[in-house]
């Protein structure tokens, strides 16, 4: 049997660039944050031993181990299953690595870990827009694409741990190269590098003017496009339409597979607002049968960035 | 709290001809069954009646009602959470049916019901090629394609109960016109229908001889096609290389939603055997990202024919 839940809990979002990790209550308040550089320990013992630290330090700073549930975990290719960080492309220690064993041995709590993308999803059932919802998934947009499946209230995993990589359903069949070995995954188009992409090509197939060409086409960024729609641009603007189209064709077949009661977008790209919204709903439906059609809502992410990776990360650890 | 399990169940197939029913023993064995037409009722009430008594004969001839813990129905169109068969084209009585109502006031025991291929994928976990499996997608290969996905051992139905229609993902963009009003629906390539479909776009387009071209085009069935592959015809093995390549493509994508432990492939396409298999395990594999490529196996089902939509269905009632 567990034992009482206790009134807090950590959660720690590790990132390539930056490690971030906080103290959170059952309502969803940050009560006490700090980070470490993740880069700046490339051994693995080095950054277990510097995290534990910086987390006993905030953890008796805010009442003590006592009063910690335990510690969830938001990481890269982070298997849930086996509390491993397995090939982390992006994360200085190679291979396999027993991080929710290593962690908890330094700080004598319970550590349980996921991929960010399932933070997330966990993050939005228990504080955000998903609150209350049995059937969700929930879409990352950042440079890559990510996802949480949320089905009969519960996250899947999968036989294995490695469910949920929708980012690498193929939407276009020998479309763009992926960084996964395959061509046209979702995430080549509709991720921010997938949008800089699609500004390279409308920018070289296209004659019009544009704000955008004032950049160099190998560094437009998302943003750079997004700013150009804002303005009125009308490559812009098509740009969204087509990365609009694109993800909401692939969220009619995620429908198909759970119908869920919404999907909930988050990230950098989710930003855009309606410039994704229109095109989104609009494919997503015109894709849909009769069944579904027009009963799926887009929503977006209510949580706020500086705080959702955290408090993603920390709601795992409230059922440990 | 429950009462205690009893120790048989009732099963029901209703097709859109024939409604099999029977009774099921917790070891999977059919200890009696018996039908009726179907398409014989036009009304509702008159079939229920014949439904009804046709069951508590059944029922009274094998010990009696205290020894059955309830009845489960599989059919078109039919919602777990409702217990309503909604807008079945292929059966007789249109619009929102309360079938599961109708039927436990007429027998006096408790009834659930499902599609079709949730029964199937339940009967598969229960009995047959996914015993001990808690992930796993079944897919059933007939005139149309169904599906049964289960995650975290349990059937997903969605927040509407409408989960599970894999048959209807899009597998072409602007591909072949579905009854869904949509286009390029896996079913369209990979259900008894399509692989005809094929055969006659095969046929059409090819000029070498073949065995198929003795049968008028448009009465080839996939029976014709399997029965030429297996006589050594290059354009039906075609056929089928074809269909099994699209399925497996279809199959990738879905591992990267639930990341299953298995495929079970049910129905009459399924006999293909090797012709089929060979295609789909590669495609399959060769459209799937390292963490994944080479561990999901494509099973067929293990059910008998005659007994599996019955066998199905009774598994339902196990949990009622």
């Amino acid at each position: 049997m567990k034992s009482e839940l206790k009134p807090n809990v950590v959660g720690i979002d590790i990132g390539g660039t930056n490690t971030v990790f906080g103290i959170v209550d059952a309502n969803g308040n940050v009560l006490a944050s700090n980070s470490i550089k993740t880069q700046a320990y490339p051994e693995l013992e080095d950054y277990i031993e510097a995290l534990g630290n910086g987390l006993l330090e905030l953890i008796s700073k805010n009442g003590g181990a006592e009063k910690i549930n335990g510690i969830g975990v938001g990481a890269p290719n982070a298997n849930y299953y086996t509390g491993n960080i397995e090939h982390a492309a992006n994360l200085p220690w190679k291979g396999i690595v027993p991080f929710a064993k290593m962690l908890s041995d330094k700080v004598g709590l319970p550590v349980s870990l996921t991929n960010d993308a399932n933070a997330a999803a966990i993050g939005e059932m228990k504080y955000g827009a998903a609150r209350g919802m049995r059937d969700f998934i929930m879409i990352t947009l950042g440079t890559g694409v990510g996802s949480g499946v949320v089905a009969n209230g519960q996250l899947i995993y999968g036989h294995d741990g490695n469910a949920g990589e929708l980012g690498h359903v193929i939407v276009r069949r020998d479309g763009r190269p992926c960084g996964c070995g395959n061509k046209g995954c979702l995430e080549t188009y509709t991720s921010a590098t997938g949008v800089a992409r699609t500004a390279k090509e409308f920018l070289l197939n296209r004659k019009e003017d544009s704000l955008l060409r004032k950049i160099d086409l190998d560094k437009i960024t998302s943003k750079d496009v997004f700013d150009a729609a804002m303005a009125g641009d009308q490559i812009a603007k098509d740009i969204f339409a087509f990365t609009g189209q694109v993800l909401g064709e692939a969220l009619a077949d995620f429908v198909k597979f759970s119908s869920p009661e919404a999907f909930v977008l988050f990230g950098g790209l989710a930003k855009a607002g309606d410039l994704l919204f229109n095109p989104v709903k609009k494919a997503m439906d015109d894709n849909l049968m009769p069944v579904f059609k027009g009963k799926v809502k887009v929503l977006f992410s209510q949580m706020k960035d500086a705080d959702a990776a955290v408090l993603g990360a920390s709601a795992l650890a409230w059922d440990i």
